[in-house]
C-alpha cells in the first residue's frame, strides 16, 4: 500500500492524557506518551511482534521502546533488556511475550507505572483450557486492582493515526471519522485496507480479541461521544458485557450510525468464534433483535460492512451535507447493454427503484445517444457516448428528471477496456478519466443529486493502475465507489431504510 | 491482458466446412475460410469496427479482408472498396455499416457467395421502431432465402480460438471446453475475461444480440453435440424460439451441464432487455420452471455464472476426473481467526457443512499448530503456520479425516501481506507461493480430495502481480479459485445439488 504511505502525515496527538469525563474515561488509552513493545524481535527470527515496531515507526509514534534482552538495537532503535531500564515514562505496553510469562509482565508494568497493556499474547481463555482461562482472569484482576487497563488478550490492539499508533505497517497515516471495534485483528485489517482504497479514513480502530477487560460496551460508550468519530463499525463474535450491551448499543446508535458485523451467526461459525476469542456467540435471532431495538445495522461480511461505511460517509455524512438521496429512485447510466440490463435487475431486487425516465428526458437524450444499439429509457446505455462532455450532458438530463433521486454510473477501467478506442490515440487514459470525472462533478453540482460509481475490480496490472488512479480521483470528490451494482444498491437501500426509521417518531 | 496473449496459439482450424449432420448443421459458420469486415475503419475515426480487424489478427484468423472505400490499407492489411473486389472466397462477413445500408449489404453478400453475415450493425427491432423492425425481418428473410445465416443483428459475433475468430483483442488464443451463448457482447466479454484469469478457456463464444435468425435454440442444439464443448453457459434476455426452447434446453442439459444467466428477471430489467435486444423477457417464474424441468442451472449474475463454470470445469470435469467432492462436508483452512469465523458462517449458510474434525485429527494438529491464538477444530486457523511443509501436513491431517469431503483454503496475497514475514527475508514471494502450491498439490494427491482456493482481490500493483502469478500456478494445477468463501461455497453447493439430481432416477 505504498500509495497510502505517501500521504502527508498528521502530527501525533498531544502527549498528555486528556481529562477523564464520564464516557471519556477511556480516552487516555488512545493518547500514550510512549509505547514499549515487550518481546519485540527481528524479522528473520519470525517473531510477529516485529511488525509492531515497524508499524509504530511508520505511523509516527512519538516514542517507541523495543524490549528484548537479546538485542541492543531493533529496526534502528535502541532496544531495552526490560521495562525498568527505560529512562522515560511508559504509558502503553504491547506484549508479545509468551502467555507463560504474561503475569510477570503485569507486575513489571505495575512497577513501571504503565497505564495500558495490550496483550497481543494469546493462549488464554480462547484455548478452552481451564488453567489458561484462570490465568487470564487473574492477570486482568491484578491489573485492574493496580489501575491498569488491558486490551485483549489475543488481539492486534490500536490503530489511531492522530496518535501515531498502528499495528500494521501499510495503514494510512491520515486520520478520518470512522471508528472500528473488532474482536479480530485480521478482519480489522481487511476493513481498513479495503475501505482505504475507497477513501475511508479512521479515527480509531481497536482490535480487542478476548475482551477480558476492555470490552465492546466500554468501547461503544467511548466512541458514542468521541468527537473524532462520526460512524461506528464493529465486528463482534460474542457479547462480554451482558445487560450493559443493549443500552450501550442503543445510546451509541442514537448518537451515530452503528454498523455491526456479527461473527458466529451459524452453529459452525459459533464453534469457530469460541475457539477464536472464547466468545459465546449466542443466537443470531437474539442479536438481530438487539440491533433492531437499538437501531443498529447488522451486516454479514467485511465487504458489506465497508459498503455501508462508504454509503454513510459519502452520502449521509458528506462534507457538503448535500448528497443524501431524497428517495430510492435510481437512474442507471453506464457502458454495456447487457450489464445495464442486469444492473437494472439487481437494483430492483434490493428495494431501490429504477423508473422509466420521463418522455422529455428521453427526447433530449435521443439527440445525444445514437439510436443504434443503445437504450435511453433507464437504464441508459452510454456505450456509444464518445466524449466526456456528452457524458456530462447525459448525467444532467437524467439527473434533472423529477422521478430520479440518484444516479448509478457503472464502468470498467480494469480490463479489456481500451480507453482511447474512441478518442484520438494520443489521449492519455488518466487524462481522459480526469476529464470524465470533471464532467461528472459539474453535472452533480448542477443537478444537486448524488452520483454513485460502480467500478469493476481490475484483472491485470495496467487495469489496476488505472483503477487506483481513478478511484482516488473519485473518492477525493466524495463519490461512493462500489465493485458491483448490487453491492452499491444494497448498501444505499439500507442507508435509506435506516434514515427513514430515524425520522419516524419513537 | 498481455499475459493471455503470450500463450502459444493453436493452429486455426481447417478451412473446409465440416460435413453437416443433424445438429451439426451450424458447424460451418464456426469455420470460415476467410472473414471480411465491411465498414472497418481506423482507430482515430472512432469507428468501433476497427477492433474486429485487430481482434481477428491477434486471434490468428487465416484471411481477413477489411472493406471500406475510404482506405487502401487498414491495420497493415490491404483494404477493399467493396466485397466484389476481393479476389478469394468470403465465407463470413462482419457488418459494421449503418443500418440504412444493411439490406444492400445482404444483396452484395448474396452476389459474393457469403455463407454467414454477422451484423454488429444495430438500430433494428431493439429500437422499438416499426419501420426498423420491418427492415430487420425483411433482411433476414432475404438472406435465408439465399441460404445465408445471420448472426444478430446488434451483437459482437464469434470468438472461436480454434478458428482464429475473435471480437475483442485481449481474449486468450488457447481454446478450451466451455461454450458461451450470449445476447450481450459486453456480458460475454466480461465472462471471458473474468473466467480467463481463473483458468477457463472457451470452445465457442457466440454473442447473438437480437437473435433474428440464429437463436438460442439453434445454438443450444448445436453445442449439445459439439465435441469441443463440455460445459454450456448462456446469457439470455428473451426466448426467440417459443416451443422449441424447452425440448432443446432439456436435450442440451441431458448431454452437458447447462448454466443460464437470465437478463430481465425484474420488471425494470425486462424493460431494459426490450430496449437492448428487443427481447420479451417473460416471467422469471416461468423461466425458472423451464430450467428446473430441463435440469439447467439458473444464476443471477456474470460472477455467479463464472463461479459455476469454474466449479464444473475443475471439480466435475477435471482432466483426472478425481476432484468431484464426494459430499458437502468442508474443512476450512486459512489465514486469520476472524476470517475463519465468518468463512464458517458463510459455508453453513450455503448448505455445505463444516463439521468439527475428529479428536484424532485435532490431536495430530496440535503438534503442528501453536495453541496460542489458533483454532484447530474446523475452521483451522493457519495464521501461525510458518512454512509450506507444515501447511502441507495440516492439509493432509484435515483431508484424511473421515468426515471431510473437500478443503477450502483461504488466503490473501493481494494486500497487507508480508509474505516473507515469517521466513528469511531473502525468500522471493513467488518462490514461496510456488513452494506452498507444491505442498498443496502433494497433499491433494495423498488425500484424494479436492482443494478449493479463496484468493481475495488485490488492492495494489504488487498485490496484483503476486495474485496473477499465484492464480496461474493454481489453475494450471486444476485448483478452482474464488474471490471469497461464500461465492465458492455457493457454486459448489449448487454443483453438488445438480449432481445429486443427475443421479436420481427420472
Amino acid at each position: 500500500m505504498a500509495g497510502l504511505q505517501d500521504e502527508t502525515p498528521t502530527t501525533p496527538g498531544q502527549a498528555l492524557p486528556r481529562p477523564a469525563g464520564s464516557g471519556q474515561k477511556l480516552d487516555y488509552i488512545f493518547h500514550p506518551r510512549s509505547v514499549a513493545v515487550v518481546g519485540a524481535s527481528r524479522p528473520q527470527s519470525g517473531g510477529p511482534a516485529t511488525n509492531f515496531v515497524i508499524a509504530l515507526q511508520k505511523a509516527g509514534c512519538p516514542a517507541i521502546y523495543p524490549v528484548n534482552p537479546k538485542y541492543d538495537e531493533l529496526d534502528g532503535i535502541k532496544c531495552y533488556p526490560n521495562l525498568q531500564t527505560i529512562e522515560g515514562p511508559v504509558d502503553y505496553v504491547i506484549s508479545s511475550v509468551p502467555a507463560s510469562v504474561a503475569s510477570q509482565l503485569v507486575e513489571d508494568c505495575i512497577a513501571k507505572g504503565v497505564k495500558t497493556i495490550h496483550f497481543f499474547t494469546a493462549g488464554f481463555s480462547e484455548t478452552g483450557d481451564e488453567e489458561r482461562t484462570r490465568t487470564e482472569s487473574q492477570m486482568v484482576a491484578r491489573a485492574q486492582e493496580a489501575g491498569i487497563r488491558i486490551l485483549g488478550p489475543n488481539c492486534m490492539g490500536l490503530y489511531v493515526p492522530r496518535s501515531g499508533l498502528s499495528f500494521t505497517p501499510g495503514f494510512p497515516r491520515k486520520p478520518g471519522s470512522v471508528a472500528l471495534v473488532s474482536q479480530s485483528g485480521g478482519n480489522a485489517s481487511e476493513a481498513v485496507f479495503t475501505a482505504a482504497v475507497r477513501g475511508i479514513r479512521f479515527s480509531k480502530v481497536i482490535s480487542y480479541g478476548n475482551g477480558a477487560d476492555i470490552n465492546e460496551s466500554d468501547l461503544l460508550e467511548y466512541l458514542a461521544q468521541d468527537p473524532e468519530t462520526e460512524i461506528i463499525a464493529a465486528y463482534i463474535e460474542g457479547i462480554r458485557s451482558g445487560r450493559r450491551f443493549l443500552p450501550t448499543l442503543r445510546a451509541a446508535a442514537a448518537a451515530k450510525p452503528v454498523l455491526v458485523l456479527k461473527g458466529g451467526r451459524t452453529e459452525t461459525g459459533a464453534r469457530a468464534a469460541y475457539s477464536h476469542t472464547a466468545s459465546l456467540a449466542g443466537s443470531i435471532e437474539i442479536f438481530d433483535a438487539l440491533c433492531r431495538q437499538a437501531s443498529a445495522i447488522r451486516v454479514n461480511s467485511v465487504e458489506e460492512l465497508v459498503d455501508l461505511i462508504v454509503a454513510f460517509r459519502f452520502l449521509a455524512l458528506s462534507e457538503s451535507g448535500r448528497w443524501l438521496p431524497r428517495g430510492p429512485r435510481v437512474a442507471v447510466v453506464g457502458v454495456g447493454g447487457g450489464s445495464s440490463v442486469y444492473a437494472a435487475d439487481e437494483i430492483d431486487a434490493t428495494g431501490l427503484q429504477c423508473p422509466a425516465l420521463p418522455e422529455s428526458a428521453q427526447t433530449q437524450m435521443s439527440q445525444l445517444v445514437p439510436i443504434a444499439g443503445t437504450s435511453i429509457r433507464n437504464p441508459v446505455d452510454a456505450t456509444n457516448i464518445s466524449d466526456p462532455a456528452s457524458l456530462g450532458q447525459i448525467l444532467r438530463i437524467v439527473g434533472q428528471a423529477d422521478n430520479i433521486d440518484l444516479i448509478f454510473y457503472h464502468l470498467n477501467v480494469g480490463w479489456g477496456w481500451n480507453i482511447s478506442r474512441r478518442t484520438p490515440s494520443n489521449t492519455d487514459p488518466n487524462e481522459r478519466l480526469d476529464l470524465m470525472l470533471r464532467e461528472m462533478l459539474k453535472a452533480r453540482e448542477a443537478i444537486g443529486k448524488p452520483i454513485v460509481l460502480t467500478l469493476r475490480p481490475p484483472l491485470d496490472v495496467g487495469g489496476m493502475e488505472r483503477t487506483i488512479a481513478f478511484r482516488e480521483m473519485c473518492w477525493k470528490a466524495e463519490i461512493p465507489i462500489y465493485s458491483a451494482t448490487p453491492q452499491g444498491a444494497t448498501a444505499i437501500a439500507r442507508l435509506l431504510r435506516w434514515r427513514k426509521a430515524q425520522e419516524e417518531p419513537r
